[in-house]
């Protein structure tokens, strides 16, 4: 099967699945689309911890123990920060503040974040296209207790604690998107489109929000495809789940599934987790999605293209 | 003896001097103007490279060994910055970084330079008052067979190798000295202004070049006294005696005596110099002035402020 596959993605768990799909495809073949809601400046740099995670994910670079940030990590620039009397709460290490510097640098030089991105990427040995998914600056949000908290504070500062209600996208409306992201998604020989296992309110609907994306997915003629952030009723890292109990919903493969009605065509839930019947167009298909090598990321990448390529064949043949 | 001391200094042997001041004096006896004719913008940071030598030495965290910098640093972040190919001429430890990630913050604030160092000092537990010349941008450039070189390029990029001609402060004509430097300089109890060992033409010229500086100096009541940078014919670190020889001067602690000249009343040479005679009213005084632990830094200060205290004896019952 030849085509081109778009995926969407978030940090951590979003990255694993885009490096499976990096080491499945060839370069050329594949466009990886990534949440820049959370990015925020801090001490006067400009951080982008999603499109980080997936370059380090890409280039081998993660750390395998933490997981997040850098392998073969220090953290003698925090040590003296906090003895600064800095602001200490967003942990930099050494070698990740190179990412911030380098980016900062550029992005006050007038290049546009994809550009950057692209830089750093062909830097690091990376040949897939990792593309933010607006050069414009967009904010996460999520109201809380305390009122709208931007996201990094919530998710850093707060480490998740204040219930949320609801989210918004503060310079969505006014963003554009990525062109290069919005020629990949219509592509005429796209093979898939692939929502990587993120947390869809505040990793995927970002990018869901910013004009003309969400209309190219809703539009596409090749099949659409979420693996799921839930397994067994918890999400694998950070807040899903958390936030699913707040927002009311059932913690489950099937909320999240819900939550992309419209959108998608297929749904990858955990091979132990009960296959909800079929419902709003959206096919399920059973997986092993929890990623703890690389071994797992290539067969869950598999999984998924090979889910996404049965259901253009099934709908070609019907 | 009591009485007010201010200090001039540039960095590494400046600093040197200024540590055994403060270990000779009380906090509130002592104020140090530092040169910014180094600073400089790289990688998108406000880089103070004197101030942080006088801070670090104040502090106890200079490096013994390297002789710049701060003592235990790690390397990760230049060498993930090289991975990056972005420029990696200036070396930026990671616990200096935190320095100039601070600094940068709170000038993009809009805070002033002496204000961010007041801080810093605050910060690090040093009570001595470290004053930056100016809290207004001055470049030392330097002239060479490739034209006027800002001071980073030419000392670091360039490793002093252009042969030099001529010197100058950018922006200096327009700076406003800070304003307690000043103060400092015509304070009415003032003991002794103390010139530190170091290098005449791009550390303590560019001082001097800050309006009301050099004339506050010249019209003082105190004695002004100078530290040699040069023994035996040498510098003890960095481009003097090169500057010297290229500008056609004798390499000599004299040839910097007559640089100072109308400035200074006393100059201290190394104990195993040769006294020159005295000469445009300038006393010469023998010390040890080679520092290489903090009782020889306790030493000359004591050489120095006793200098000092002699030439006003000497005036009071001349």
């Amino acid at each position: 099967m030849t085509g081109h596959v778009v995926a969407l993605s978030g940090g951590v768990g979003g990255a694993k699945l885009v490096h499976g799909l990096a080491m499945a495809l060839p370069p050329e073949a594949l466009s990886i689309i990534v949440n820049t809601g959370d990015d925020f400046r801090h001490l006067g740099l400009s951080i982008s911890p999603d499109l980080d995670s997936v370059v380090y994910a890409l280039a081998g670079l993660s750390d395998p123990i933490r997981g997040w940030g850098r392998r073969e990590e220090t953290w003698t620039f925090m040590k003296a920060l906090a003895g600064l009397g800095a602001p200490d709460w967003f942990q930099l290490g050494d070698g990740d503040l190179a990412m911030h510097v380098e980016r900062s640098r550029r992005l006050a030089e007038g290049v546009p974040l994809s550009e950057v991105t692209r830089h750093l990427c062909r830097a690091l040995g990376i040949a897939t296209r990792v593309l933010p998914m607006s050069d414009d600056p967009v904010c996460t949000q999520v109201m809380t207790g305390d009122g709208w908290l931007d996201f990094q504070e919530y998710f850093v500062h707060r480490q998740c604690q204040p219930a949320v209600s609801q989210f918004r996208f503060a310079g969505a409306a006014a963003a554009r998107a990525q062109p290069d992201a919005l020629a990949a998604l219509g592509r005429h020989d796209l093979r898939a489109i692939i929502i990587c296992p993120s947390n869809p309110f505040v990793s995927i609907e970002p990018i869901l929000a910013v004009p003309g994306i969400r209309a190219a997915i809703e539009h596409t003629t090749a099949p659409v495809i979420a693996v799921t952030p839930i397994i067994n009723g918890k999400a694998i890292k950070g807040p899903a789940a958390k936030m699913m109990t707040e927002l009311g919903l059932p913690v489950s493969a099937a909320a999240v599934a819900q939550r992309y009605a419209g959108l998608i065509d297929g749904f990858i839930i955990e091979d132990t987790d009960p296959i909800p019947d079929a419902d709003a167009g959206i096919t399920f298909f059973a997986a092993a999605t929890l990623m703890r090598n690389d071994e797992d990321r290539l067969r869950l990448a598999h999984a998924v293209l090979g889910a996404a390529d049965a259901l253009r064949a099934r709908e070609r043949f019907a």
